[in-house]
């Protein structure tokens, strides 16, 4: 039978398909496409015929003709960073409801990488491109995008210099984070704390810069003296190096804001398993992104959250309202952020 | 300037940019594929070239003839589970280098879902697919393959009945669980334990059976009386709940394995912050994995670890040898476990 093997095969034509299932043409592309509504006996009997005839619509065909490769490129350093999986599950799920498919690439933060891997990733074509600016310029990676768009995750801080605007055509995601930040400033506060740490994320990272600047603004409005800064990069293991520095180098703190939710673990296991110090009693934890392991018996964090399905959604939205309209000018979503209080403040 | 927007604009030839660089037309398809060696120099002058040309390489036209469209699919349940977020990273920068991308497809455990995606998934026509039998069976999956043959990660055990020898070609990373299985149940035998529980991972997935009837085997070997059966998920919260019935409900034990890292975490948390138990002094817990969380102070957990690099070499190398050798009988890699030694068991 013919499937004994993988090997290449004849290729039928959706007209032969739509003639045996006795349904129009339309209806057989529509079959293929999970994004159209079609009814769902129909779609079955439209799919069992397709692998009878061993029919499937060829997508590299098609993008030649339509322009559409129906691949969303996503650039990430690092895909089994917690935060970033999440979003790239939810992401590709959601993805898969609208008939896209997620392409992965891989880039370093050392920029020199990236050329060679975006001249690369062009060649995928993809309708659409997720980036972080620590990642990839606009600049840099218009010279690579023949039609897609790119969309950045940005998020504005008090007194940033706003170069992007000048750049090339993109779209953006806005997360702001003064909400959720002044939130947790104010718990700390009202549990007293008065020297405040912020165990950083990656030097380069733009978020790690918004996210400290904005902390500094907070911290300064509502009196307190600026943060003692710990130089971290996201990780769990630098986190805890950085915590046993700041109190057996430096003054210590009674206050802990971590620039991730890996981070503060780091900064939790330092504090508990090698300083013996009680968290809450006597020192205060924060993180950021409220991952699922936050929630953890053994962390138990209070964490500044933005909402990940909302999160999916407006990125959604953004390739969406693009593809609807390829020369629409610079295209925006808003994110807010909240506190998530639990056990590691109080 | 021409990087002022991302619309669609006119594509120039391989060989305008051979003839500007003063390069051959190889030379210039050797520049865009990172798999091939080219003078670094000499690449940077083409893809610079080819930049001010706004040429790129079309791989939809490119699938057309060749028939290789570049991208490896990886049918996963949960890109976020903390194993699977870490294959798939280590993957995705294997792959690059080997000239492939990383396309994602999420499916669910409930085989309804798949055929619908895998018709979608088969229109981009990958020239791999890696999949677990949990997820979409070889019959289903080679029905939507045209000249791909899917790889999938095997785990043999004592007695399994061995269908698959039967079903359509496909290719086999076995995962040799035994090693690892017996090193962890000598070293509980060694430290006084007497009654194991198992905190189950998924019961459709076949990783679960196979890791559940070695664990018996090896046990019954060394004259153990059966493990206790704790049903789970492979879920934290799963696990958590299933340690507490264990010991609320049913008779509790001596020594927990659980089926994976992640469950043991939970197993951990519940033991000591929920039942007030001390691991190892009264309950010791082996997991399965090593994930990069395990050696996390809250956790530092004792567990079977399957090597990534390794593991990730060896799915790279059945690609590249099929993608050789497309007539090719089914091949196989074959991986082995060990026991990391870390403090919750002593």
């Amino acid at each position: 039978m013919s499937d004994e093997s993988g090997i290449t095969r004849g290729r039928a034509t959706a007209e032969m398909v739509a003639q045996r299932a006795n349904v129009s043409r339309v209806a057989v592309s529509r079959a293929f496409n999970p994004h159209t509504s079609l009814k769902p006996e129909k779609r079955d009997l439209i799919l069992r015929i397709a692998q009878e005839l061993n029919y499937t619509p060829d997508r590299a065909a098609r993008a030649l003709v339509s322009g559409r490769s129906h691949l969303v490129g996503v650039i990430v350093p690092d895909v089994c960073s917690h935060w970033e999986s999440q979003e790239i599950d939810a992401l590709t799920t959601a993805l898969q409801n609208e008939g896209f498919a997620t392409l992965l690439f891989k880039t370093r933060t050392d920029y020199s990488m990236d050329e060679k891997l975006l001249a690369y990733m062009r060649g995928f074509n993809p309708d659409s491109v997720i980036a972080f600016v620590e990642n990839v310029k606009p600049t840099t990676l218009a010279r690579f995008l023949d039609r897609a768009v790119p969309i950045y995750v940005h998020y504005p801080y008090p007194g940033e210099a706003d170069d992007e605007e000048a750049g090339p055509l993109h779209d953006r995601l806005n997360v702001l984070q003064r909400a959720g930040i002044e939130q947790a400033v104010a718990l700390l506060q009202g549990y007293g704390a008065q020297r405040i740490a912020y165990v950083s994320g990656l030097g380069k990272s733009r978020a790690n810069t918004a996210r400290e600047q904005m902390l500094r603004t907070v911290m300064a409005e509502r009196g307190l003296p600026p943060p003692v800064i710990a130089p971290s990069d996201y990780s769990y293991d630098m986190a805890y190096a950085a915590t046993l520095d700041l109190f057996r180098i430096g003054q210590g703190a009674d206050a802990i804001f971590a620039a991730n939710d890996v981070g503060a673990f780091g900064v939790l296991d330092a504090l508990r398993h090698e300083l013996g110090l009680r968290v809450p009693e006597d020192v205060k934890v924060v993180g950021f992104d409220d991952i699922a392991q936050s929630h953890w018996k053994s962390y138990n964090l209070t964490t500044v959250k933005f909402d990940l399905a909302e999160r999916v959604r407006a990125l959604v939205r953004l390739i969406l309202r693009r593809l609807n309209n390829p020369a629409a000018p610079a295209l925006q979503e808003t994110l807010q952020t909240r506190l998530v209080v639990r056990g590691t403040v109080g």
